[in-house]
């Protein structure tokens, strides 16, 4: 799906649209365009530059005017389906606060899907969106797990916890995750790949759990971190 | 460290040295310079073109002859030095069978020290080396964990064995993970993203271990696979 035109354009990067990225034609010189490219650069959204003939062939439009953005047709589920799900499966719900690499948010897709839990909610914010690259990554697991997409992630967990469902935060310091209980109706909080999960959603946690490590640098990749998680909820169930 | 010249680039190439990738100066057009960049370009290894100005600075030697290879300076450690550490500290050893994606090699290792292993026992064939990549995903973890290169992963498998180290292959259509005892002296194996562990090797193996799923797809990211692997394993030992 593209938005095409400088308007069109501008609009997806400002609003909520899941813009995987931007294609802006070579050797635009008025002031228009300079301006809308260095919004798009500023914006974070990638972006790359091609002729014109490239942004003519993609077109439908053709009044592109140097701009198209190419956009996410992924379909988000809601939040309250979930958990809904959670309530009726005892399933997890998997929370991410803040996971910005498109391919451990792909892989910890595919974890959740393999480790059947609910649904996975992610926020809007310092949050890698479900573009084309997660669900080439995820390999069609994202078509098979309800994933919502909320504006806040505190709000949704005061809504999860609202229904009953305890909520654990995955950092440093907690209890031991293999002595924890995680049956029953729960929430996974997993943080992003260098902030960790954000000190007042940590707050707003039932509790914080942590996987023991035995290494000197004890580091997990996100993902990972998740997948351990994700599958310790699971043997528990067995 | 750098390989130059077109002698050593293809050396570097064919031998068992450790190549990041090659650069190759722009618009070189006789018979020598192309005959090597096709025989470049069908190793697999990774490469890039740039200005004779960027290799003239980049070499030492000054007779780059429009090639460098810039060789990855990783240690490697001895077989027999990581099974030794386990047979002393019962702590398992994974053994990777084809894992060619350097993000998931450098996740892995995180995961393996993170977990406390003996070592990691990597092949040279259809697996990725220990790259300045495989480092930088790694976040200094591969400094604290011993990593064997050898060239048959089958033979390596042998001498584990011989040292009464118990060896899983990790596979579908095994057994529960969560209730066959990880403890002891063990290795595991761990298959490649897309082919698992090679049928020999599987064969060899003492048996053959599952990670159980609940989803549709059920297709885990190799290193999420390794890292569940690893921590059920040190869970079972806490």
């Amino acid at each position: 799906m593209y938005a095409e035109g400088r308007n069109a354009v501008r609009e997806a990067i400002s609003s909520d649209a899941t813009v995987d990225k931007v294609i802006i034609e070579n050797g635009l010189r008025d002031a228009a365009s300079r301006e809308l490219t260095a919004l798009i650069k500023e914006s974070g959204v990638k972006f790359s530059f091609a002729d014109k003939a490239v942004l003519d062939k993609m077109s439908s439009s053709k009044k592109h005017q140097g701009f198209i953005a190419v956009l996410s047709e992924f379909v988000y589920s809601e939040l309250e389906d979930i958990v809904a799900a959670c309530v009726a499966t005892e399933r997890p719900i998997v929370v991410l606060d803040g996971i910005e690499d498109p391919h451990n948010l792909g892989s910890i897709i595919r974890a959740c899907e393999c480790g059947g839990v609910s649904g996975i909610v992610i926020g809007k914010h310092r949050q890698a969106p479900v573009s084309d690259t997660v669900l080439r990554i995820a390999e069609g697991s994202a078509s098979h797990v309800k994933i919502a997409r909320v504006t806040n992630i505190n709000t949704a967990i005061k809504e999860i916890k609202d229904n009953n469902v305890f909520v654990f935060s995955l950092e440093l310091g907690g209890e031991n995750i293999y002595k924890t209980n995680l049956t029953g109706k729960i929430a996974i909080v997993i943080g992003g790949e260098d902030t960790g999960v954000n000190a007042l959603t940590k707050k707003l946690s039932d509790g914080v759990i942590t996987i023991p490590m035995l290494g000197k640098i004890n580091s997990l990749n996100a993902s990972v971190a998740a997948g351990i998680a994700v599958f310790e909820a699971l043997r528990q169930r067995l």
